[in-house]
C-alpha cells in the first residue's frame, strides 16, 4: 500500500474530499454499531443468546478502531499535540477497555470488565465533531457561562435550604425524608419539575412548602431561558453586523448588503476587505 | 347533477368561496366525528353496548370519504401529482383500512383490523391544512432545523452516556436498571423532566448522579427555546420590513435604511411611497 | 346616610381616591377570607369541628356581597351594561349559590350544594381586576392567540396520533392502556412533561415510542415560548416607539427622548402631541 | 497583634486585595464544610458512627464564625447599620442556634435543637454575596417583578379554581382528592408539570379536566419566560449603550444615534471619543 502521510491525513482528519467524507461516514456507522452492541449485550436475554457474537463484534471494532488510532498518530504532523487533545484522549479511551478486560479476566472481575466496556460509550461523543452548526450555540453558551453559573449556584442554594426545611417538617412523620441529603434530592426532583413521586410530602405544612417550591421552580426556568435567548440574539447580531460603512461608519448592515443603508456608499464583503484595501468604488 | 370539473375543483380544493368554505367545514366536522367514533370504539363498555352503531358509522364515513377522494382525483388537473402528494397519500390511507378489514375478517385477525382502524386517525392530520397562521412558525422551525438537530444529537449523546453510567451504578443493587436500554429510557424520562417514577435510583451515588442529570435537563431546555425565539424574531423582522427597492426589488431593508443595501438606490419610507410617487427629495 | 350616586360610584368602581382604595382592599380581604372558609369547610375534620362557624361566615359574606352587588347596580349609570359585563356576571355567580342551597336543602342534595358552594371560588377571579400591570401581557397574548391556537392544535393532533399508536403497541400487554382515550391521557401527561407515572409503558417498543414523545414534548415547549417572547418584545417596542421625528421622520426614539437621535430636532411627548399641535421649538 | 481597624475592614469586607480575597475564599470553604457537617449529621448511620466528631466540628466552626462576627462588628464604621443589614442578620442567625442548643439540652428538646441546627444552612446564602455577575439577572428580575406578580397571581387563581372543580368531580369517587386544599396541591403539581403521581384522577371527566390543566400549564410557562427574556434584553441593551452625552450626561442612546435624545447635543461614536476630543466635525 503506497499512500503518503499527507494523503492519509486529508482522508482521516478532513471531510471536504469525497474520500474523507466516505471515511467519516463509515466511522460514524462503525461507532454507532459498536455502541449498539455494547447496549444490547447488557440486556440479559440477548447476552444469553448472542453473547459470543457480540463479544466477536466488540473485538472486531476494537481492532478496527486501534488501527484507525494508529493511523491518526502516524499521519498527523504533531503527534503529541493530537494525543493530548480532547479527541485524542477520547479515541484512546474508546479502545483501551477491551484490552484491559483480557488481563483482568477472572470471574470475580466480570462486573468490573462490564464497567470498562461501558466506557466505550464515549465513542458517541466523537459524533459531535462532525456537526458544524454547533458553533453559534457554543458561542452563546460560552458567553452566558458566568450567568449560568450564578443561576445554578442560586438553584443549588435554594435546593439545600428548602431540602433542610423539608427534613425538619416531614422528617418525623415521613420515612421518605430520612436525612437532609435525601430531602435535597427530593427538592431537586421538585424544583426541576421532574417529580418522580418516590418521595412525596405527607403533612399539610410539607405540602404547602412543596407548593411554593414547585411554583418557584416553574417560574425560575425563565431565567436560564432568558439568558441563553439573549446571548443567542447577541451572537446572531454580531455575526451579521461586523461591517462598518467606509464613508459614514454606519453599522447594522444585513449580511448580504452591498451598499450602506444610510449614505449609499459601496460596502465590501469581509473576504474583499481582507483581500484588498482600496476603499474606492 | 351537472357541474363542471372546474367548479368542483374550486369547491373541493379552495376555501375562498362560500361553497368551498362550507365544504371544508363539513369535511372537518366529518373527520372529527369519525375519529371520535374510532376512539370510543376502543373503550370496552362502549364497544359492547354500541359496537354495531359505531361499525355502521365507520362504514358510512368510509364511503363518504371514498366518494370525496374519487372527486378529488377526477376534478384535479394533474391527477398523478395529487395522488403522490403528501395529502393525497394521507387521503388514501384514511379510507383503505376499512376495506382491508373485509378481506382479513377472521377472528384471529381481529386485533390487526383494529390496528388498521387506528391508522384512520391520520385524518386528523388533514386539519392542519386548513390553518393558515402556521406559516411563520413553520418558517422559524425550518430555519432552525440544523441547530435543533445539533441540540437533539447532544441530548441523545448525553442520555446514552448518563444512562450507561447509571446502569453501572444502580445495575447491581436495583432491578429497575436491568439493562442499558432501560437505563437510557430512565435517563430520557429524567432529562426531559417527565419523571414517571416507575424507575428511580436507590443508591446514594445514583441519586447524586440523578440530581446532576435533572439540573442539566432543567437548564438545557433553554437552548431550543433560545433557538426558536431567535428564529421567530428573525422571521418576524423579515416579514415586517417588506419595503422593496424601487430599482432592484430587494427586500429585507432595516427600518432606518435610506438606501438599498443591494444596489444603493434611494429608498422611500412607506408613508412617502403611499402619498407621492416623485423619486426626488 | 346621605351619599349621592356619584360619590358611591367613585368609591365602589374606582380606586384612585383614598376611600375607593380602602373599599377595594377591604373587598379583596373579604373575598380571600370567604374563599378560605369554603376551602377549609371541605376538610373533613375542620367541617366536623367548626362547620357551624364556617356556615355562619359563609352567610355573613354572602349578605355583605349581596349588599355590595345591590349598591353596584344602583350607583352605576348603565345598570344593564354592568349586569351583562364579565365582572357583573361573576359578581352575581358569587352570591347566588348560597341562596340556592336554601331551596335544595334535603340531605340527598348535600353534595350538590357543596358543588354550588365551590363555584363561589370564582370570587378569586375578581382580584385580577385590581392589578394594573397585566396590560402588556394581555396585549402580547391577544396578539399571539392565532399562533397559540395553531400550536395547541398541533399538540392535540400529535397527542391523538401518538396515543392511538401507543394503544396499539401496549394495549394487549398492558392493562393501563385500556382504550384510546386513556392512551391519549397518557400521551398528554408525557408530552407536557408532567409524567404522573400512573400509566407507564411496559413493552420495549412502547418505551422507545415514549422516549420519542418525551423528547418531542421537551423540544416543542420552545415554540409557544418563542411566540410569546416575540409578541412581548413587539408590544414593548411598539409602546416605546410610536413617536416619529417631526423633521426627519426618524422612528425608534426611546420613551424618555426629548430630541431626535438622528437630526436633533425637538420631539414632543405623546400628551403634548395630543394637547397642542404647534410643531415649532 | 497590631492591626488597625481600617486594615481589618479591608481584609474582611472587601475582596480586591490578596489578603481580602484569601479571607473570602477561606470563609466560603469553612461555610461549605460546616454545612456539609450539618447535612451528614442528619444521616442516621453517620450520626451513630461519627456524631461526636461532627458535634466537635460544629462547635469549632461556631467559634470561628463567632470571632469573625465580632471582628466585623468591631472594624465596621457604622456597627448598628451592619448589624441591621441583611447579611448582618444572617451572620448572626448562623451562630446563635449552636449556643441556644446548650440551654435547651434536655432529651425531649433534642428534635428542636436539630431544627435550630438546620437554620445554620442559611450560611449558604452568604455565598451569593461573592458572585458579581448576578447584577444583570437581578436587574431584569427587579424590572419584571410586577409582571411576575401578575403572572403568579393568575396561576394561583387558576390553581384554586381548577383544584376546587377537581374536588367536585373526583371528591366522591377518589379518596386522594379528600379536600379542596389537597386538590389545589394536586393542581399545582399538575400545572407546574411536576406530576408526582401520588394523587391522580380516576374518573373519565377528571382525566379530561386534568388534560386541560396539563396543556394549560405546559403553555403558560411561556409567559414568565417571555417576560424575563424581554427584560434581560432591555437590561443588556441599556448596558451596551453606555455612550454618555457630553452636555447633559444622558445615557441610553441607541446605537445609531447622532444627537442626544435629552438635550439634542451632538454625540460622538465611541472610536471618535477615544481618538480625539474636538467636538466639531
Amino acid at each position: 500500500m503506497a499512500f503518503s502521510k499527507d494523503a492519509a491525513r486529508i482522508v482521516i482528519f478532513e471531510a471536504n474530499t469525497p474520500a474523507g467524507k466516505a471515511f467519516d461516514v463509515a466511522l460514524i456507522v462503525f461507532i454507532l454499531i459498536s455502541v449498539l452492541a455494547v447496549m444490547l449485550d447488557s440486556v440479559d436475554w440477548i447476552h444469553d443468546g448472542y453473547g459470543d457474537w457480540l463479544y466477536a463484534v466488540e473485538w472486531l471494532f476494537t481492532i478496527i478502531f486501534t488501527i484507525e488510532y494508529g493511523l491518526r498518530l502516524w499521519c498527523i504532523q504533531n503527534t503529541w499535540l493530537y494525543a493530548r487533545s480532547f479527541y485524542g484522549i477520547i479515541d484512546l479511551i474508546c479502545i483501551v477497555p477491551t484490552y484491559i478486560s483480557l488481563w483482568f479476566a477472572g470471574t470475580q472481575y466480570l462486573l468490573v470488565i462490564r464497567v470498562l466496556r461501558v466506557l466505550r460509550i464515549f465513542r458517541v461523543l466523537r459524533m459531535v465533531r462532525y456537526v458544524g452548526e454547533a458553533e453559534l450555540i457554543t458561542q452563546a453558551l460560552v458567553a452566558s457561562r458566568r450567568k449560568i453559573t450564578v443561576f445554578i449556584s442560586s438553584v443549588l442554594a435554594l435546593v439545600v435550604i428548602f431540602g433542610s426545611f423539608m427534613y425538619l417538617i416531614e422528617g418525623g412523620a415521613n420515612d421518605q425524608f430520612g436525612s437532609i441529603p435525601e430531602s435535597i434530592y427530593w427538592a431537586v426532583t421538585t424544583m426541576t419539575t421532574v417529580g418522580y413521586g418516590d418521595i412525596t410530602p405527607s403533612t399539610t405544612f410539607g405540602k404547602a412548602l412543596a407548593t411554593v417550591i414547585m411554583i418557584m421552580g416553574y417560574g425560575i426556568i425563565a431565567v436560564p431561558t432568558g439568558i441563553v435567548t439573549m446571548e443567542l440574539n447577541e451572537a446572531n447580531r454580531r455575526r451579521a453586523n461586523t461591517r462598518t460603512c467606509p464613508m459614514c461608519s454606519a453599522e447594522g448592515h444585513s449580511r448580504e448588503a452591498t451598499y450602506c443603508w444610510r449614505c449609499g456608499a459601496h460596502l465590501f464583503r469581509r473576504e474583499e476587505q481582507a483581500a484588498e484595501s482600496s476603499p474606492e468604488r
